[in-house]
């Protein structure tokens, strides 16, 4: 993604909390709820017209005026999306907001509102909820969206983000991921497996950090898939693309939990199969290095590593030509009868059924 | 609140579990995601025509239609909202989506669509998940929203559960916390103070049961109280009452964190101050004789208890004869300038500030 953001400083900085001075711990029981609820959106603004009625009230007011509306919801859980020992909490919020979008993007609709609701423990400080609030806003800024309520709760233990976020479309731009058709194309953004491998790293420096404190955690040269892990974009380009373009995917879902649980998702929904070229999947060459030190197929990567954040669609073949030397896009299979699979051909030549992954944490 | 409701079984019996039969316990790794997804959203009915697309893509689809939309989020934590020893899954479920639901009716609104989202440690089994989806579930029946989305993760500890729900009204009935004028009358639905004594009842016997785990729990004498704090109703038929009288609140909130707070965001909002009359709070008999023997304030329930979800409202002093004899509706105070502040007139016929609770938690 190329668009530029309005942060300054975007470069995530993990495993340096505590290095230098004290930053202030101020725990959250001097402001209360409400006190806390109005130091954390005081500087929200809202931009949209949509948005009648934001923060303040017992639910917020939208008019969508005709529009079709959209919306998806999404939860953060400490230990699980997220580990406080690398994970800079303004990037947290951010990542937050951008993962719950993605999911607006690839209804193919703009968003507009986000809830942000949080259930901390005493843990997190006044100063923990502005670094992550501050990254909220950010994201809200990048992606013109408002901000327009939440809930802000305590737990007893660690963090929960959850996210709703809402979009508009015209009904006939709407996309599901029910509408792939036999012959349609298979076509993703950008390129894929950095987030997976940005975690590897990450987790390789908190195991280096755990054992030798006084180590500085080896990042640099990593800053892209670092990037990508930990405070990536949501590809709001795409849909603009598409306009300017013509396109109107058959079909099309976000890759939140790796290309090969998406695929079935779209096929399992639209009655087909796909036929995925293991040879067309696109890395970026950072990806592609840390890959081969760490010894990891790039391919296990990009099928079940996820939370890269691009999009995956379907096309049909009469638009191909729209796409094919596309910077943006890579075709990288196309649709078949449900009859033959979900499958993926590999370099070797062979046909393997893709599987589906979802989570691993139980 | 007289609604009949379609489960058949509606009275709690909390700290129960254990005995009798085992149940069956099944780790929810037995069915991954998708699959705990399926089986816990398969017996999901959309009822709206504004439900376009529910469950099952990156987002769900509406069409308001021209209407006004309003939209809440709230979440329950356990540990702080719900203590699962004393807490059946089936109304935690239930009690989850009203409390969220109240949020619409307190904009003179109607709820059309739920999103719920779930982290769960692995203590929580399938079985679990699908109890507190059966309550979820009735819910949505008897309020008459559409399950339409959510999230469903895993999590270190414990249970939070995220609701975020959407209601529809036409722009002229939207009632916001901001419109109370000087001189409207200050009026409340039902009664207040049962939830927090049926939370004392709970919390005294679950102590009792950690003590003596063959002692039975005392809970017969108690429905009215323990309903109102395990499976509360919220006030679906107040909002079909304004509209049959012809009534339009000129400022609304519903009772969660207690009638002081609720009272103080009103007049905060409303740039006004009131005069609540203690000897006027409504209560129902079982809340007082429960409260005398606690030998706690009934005053100090009502104020501060919360959980009771009934609605404060505002309405101009023209309009005092539509709720004057009306059973669901008790005048409790009026609206004054903002220089007098938020008081409350005790019996003895002394003036006190009002004070905000919010969380106790931290």
């Amino acid at each position: 993604m190329t668009e530029e953001t309005q942060e300054e400083n975007t470069s995530p900085q993990p495993l340096s909390q505590g290095e230098g001075q004290e930053p202030t711990k101020t725990p959250v029981s001097e402001l209360g709820e409400f006190g806390l609820i109005d130091r954390l959106t005081a500087s929200v603004k809202l931009n949209h017209s949509s948005t009648i009625k934001g923060i303040g009230d017992d639910a917020a007011v939208m008019d969508f005026d005709g529009m079709k509306t959209v919306i998806s919801t999404d939860m953060y859980v400490e230990g699980i999306h997220f580990d406080p020992v690398y994970t800079p909490l303004q990037h947290l919020g951010y990542k937050a907001v951008v993962g719950s979008i993605s999911d607006i993007y690839a209804m193919n609709a703009t968003p507009q509102q986000i809830f942000v609701s949080l259930a901390f423990s005493s843990k997190y400080t006044i100063e923990a909820m502005d670094a992550i609030y501050a990254g909220i806003q950010v994201a809200c800024d990048n992606y013109k969206v408002d901000l327009a309520g939440g809930d802000t709760t305590s737990a007893l233990h660690g963090l929960v983000i959850s996210v709703t976020v809402t979009g508009i479309a015209k009904a006939e731009d709407i996309t599901y991921r029910s509408g792939a058709k036999v012959h349609d194309i298979l076509v993703v953004t950008g390129d894929l497996g950095g987030a997976y491998l940005g975690l590897q790293i990450l987790e390789r420096e908190k195991r280096i950090f755990l054992e030798h404190p006084t180590v500085r955690p080896e990042l640099e040269g990593f800053d892209y898939i670092l990037k990508r892990q930990l405070r990536p974009e949501a590809r709001k380009d795409i849909i603009e693309i598409f306009a300017d373009l013509g396109i109107k995917p058959s079909a099309m879902i976000d890759i939140s939990d790796g290309l090969s649980s998406e695929l079935m998702h779209i096929c399992k929904q639209s009655g087909v199969g796909c036929l995925l070229h293991e040879d067309k999947i696109p890395y970026d060459n950072q990806t592609l290095e840390v890959a081969h030190t760490f010894k990891i197929d790039p391919t296990v990567c990009a099928l079940n590593g996820g939370e890269d954040y691009e999009l995956l669609f379907t096309l049909p073949v009469a638009q191909h030509d729209k796409v094919m030397n596309h910077p943006d896009f890579t075709i990288i299979g196309y649709i078949t009868e449900a009859e033959e699979g979900c499958r993926l051909l590999t370099r070797a030549g062979n046909r393997h059924a893709l599987e589906a992954q979802g989570w691993k944490h139980f």
